[in-house]
């Protein structure tokens, strides 16, 4: 048995829910965040986040999440480690599974994010976000004029790799085994090909990310039983999205054919007092400023939630 | 007759439209901004900001506006000044009148803010942002344990004063002619009444807000044509909003009840191709970080929007 009540426990301490959090504390709604990994979630890991408004020269991933953080402690939010596997409702009351133990809260935001999947070849975490990229309206500017290797074959690979052409000198897209997108964007993806700035590489199993004095210089493959090297200056990998809903399986909060978490346009979920922001959300646009944003619109939601029980209970 | 055609142009230079341009032209999409008062829109001219994320100490409101606009600029964005009168569609163009004069794009945002109301009375204006506040979410927190007067009647006004109760040791509440909010506002507002948080003050009418060296004292006002003063740190008035979609009567683009452009979950509006984000749309929270959260958001649409009309054209 744990006494312990909180007026909001968020789920994740990445950008959405720091924002959130320097919300409601600033407001004096006693928050808890519970991480189970990162401090600053994705942005913390990335090394230089380019485009969120405010940093005209750019910011390094781990500076913008401790910046962030620093301002939410600062109003007198508390953040604590912890792994949350299960949320389910008491009365108006939620409760949170926290390592194992019930902590309860009048109110919940989820901001677990999602993660992009990963081939899981040698380099890929090496150079992870200096060479190696899952995000191209993140990271694609950087490669102006510069070559790049894009491994997948579903849609969002073909629709990402078109993007990219923007920028590139050329692209090798690597396919495993076929492509796997609407007819549309595969009519669309042939006229790069055609103009020569674009080759797609059927049958090809990535094996290794190769670098030099720390720059990504090449991706070893195999095709047919043999060994081929691509040379590149960095790579996109486009193999899928993970959101971590995986503890909400069962619960009441209705998740989309994703695996994302449904919400209305107050960041409500479907159970009264859950709220989702950031990359979790179904809609979201995996970038840290309309996190930012969706935390603080969600914070406010949670106050007018609040102050509803207030006045009925 | 006028040949200029531009990708994007958008309509207002405040945080939400220079966060889209940041997106836009970092991918290479030509933007054109236009501007008819104060580039950075309402933060430009806010004292202190302390709740837009990434500034743990706050940030004065012209420094956080010159800093998004060296980033916008940085990638490339145009901003100009000129009065946005009118926009209309030409076959899959956009026409939108710039002091009086037609200038085509492939793609609108609409980013023109709101203005709040103001009372026109002396100090009011010299005093904006710096004792004299219209919004209680960006600037109660400033406020603890101080006193204040709050200028209004109506529904948002005796909410904002409820919600700013959380922090000041007690309010004013200067009511010009009878309270116009629901029933269950009022009563909630009487038990601030009862407990000697607020006063609440009929048939007032106030002539100026008074400081001494440089700081808010006091508010002077008439009440059954005798003159009354109300000692007070810090003045809030709430009495109603304005959104800046006068240059919309009679377009195509629809606007709610009160003036706010309508838009989907991707930012667009009724009209295919015009889009909308930040304080001007319905649904807005009036925060910066949730406008340029939506700015960022609404960038990606008109990305999307643009590729489109690319395959189709």
């Amino acid at each position: 048995m744990n006494d312990e009540l909180h007026d909001v426990i968020m789920v994740g301490a990445g950008p959405s829910s720091l924002a959130a959090a320097i919300y409601t504390t600033r407001e004096d709604i006693e928050t808890i965040l519970y991480e189970k990994g990162v401090i600053g979630g994705m942005a913390a890991i990335t090394d230089k986040v380019d485009n969120y408004p405010g940093f005209p020269d750019g910011v390094e991933g781990m500076k913008l999440a401790d910046l962030l953080q620093a301002q939410a402690v600062r109003f007198g939010a508390k953040i604590d480690f912890g792994d949350v596997s299960a949320i389910r409702e008491e009365g108006k009351l939620k409760v949170v599974v926290v390592d194992g133990k019930d902590v309860r809260a009048r109110a919940v935001l989820i901001a677990t994010g999602s993660d992009y999947n990963k081939i899981g070849v040698p380099g890929e975490a090496e150079y992870y976000g200096r060479g190696v990229h899952y995000c191209a309206t993140c990271d694609g500017a950087f490669y102006r004029d510069k070559r790049l290797v894009v491994i997948g074959g579903g849609n969002s690979a073909v629709q990402e790799a078109i993007f990219l052409t923007r920028f590139t000198s050329h692209i090798d897209l690597l396919v495993r085994s076929t492509i796997k997108a609407s007819e549309i964007l595969q009519r669309e993806l042939q006229k790069y090909v055609d103009q020569g700035k674009l080759t797609i590489h059927y049958g090809v199993t990535t094996q290794e990310i190769v670098a030099t004095d720390g720059k990504v210089t090449s991706v070893l493959a195999e095709k047919d039983s043999k060994s081929i090297s691509y040379e590149t200056d960095g790579v996109f990998v486009f193999v899928g999205l993970s959101p971590n809903t995986e503890f909400l399986r069962g619960s009441a909060i209705e998740l989309d054919e994703h695996g994302l978490i449904k919400t209305d346009t107050r960041h409500e979920t479907s159970v009264k007092g859950v709220f989702a922001s950031g990359d979790v959300r179904s809609g979201a646009t995996l970038q840290i400023a309309s996190a930012v944003g969706e935390g603080a619109a969600a914070a406010l939601s949670i106050r007018e939630y609040l102050d509803g029980l207030n006045h009925h209970i």
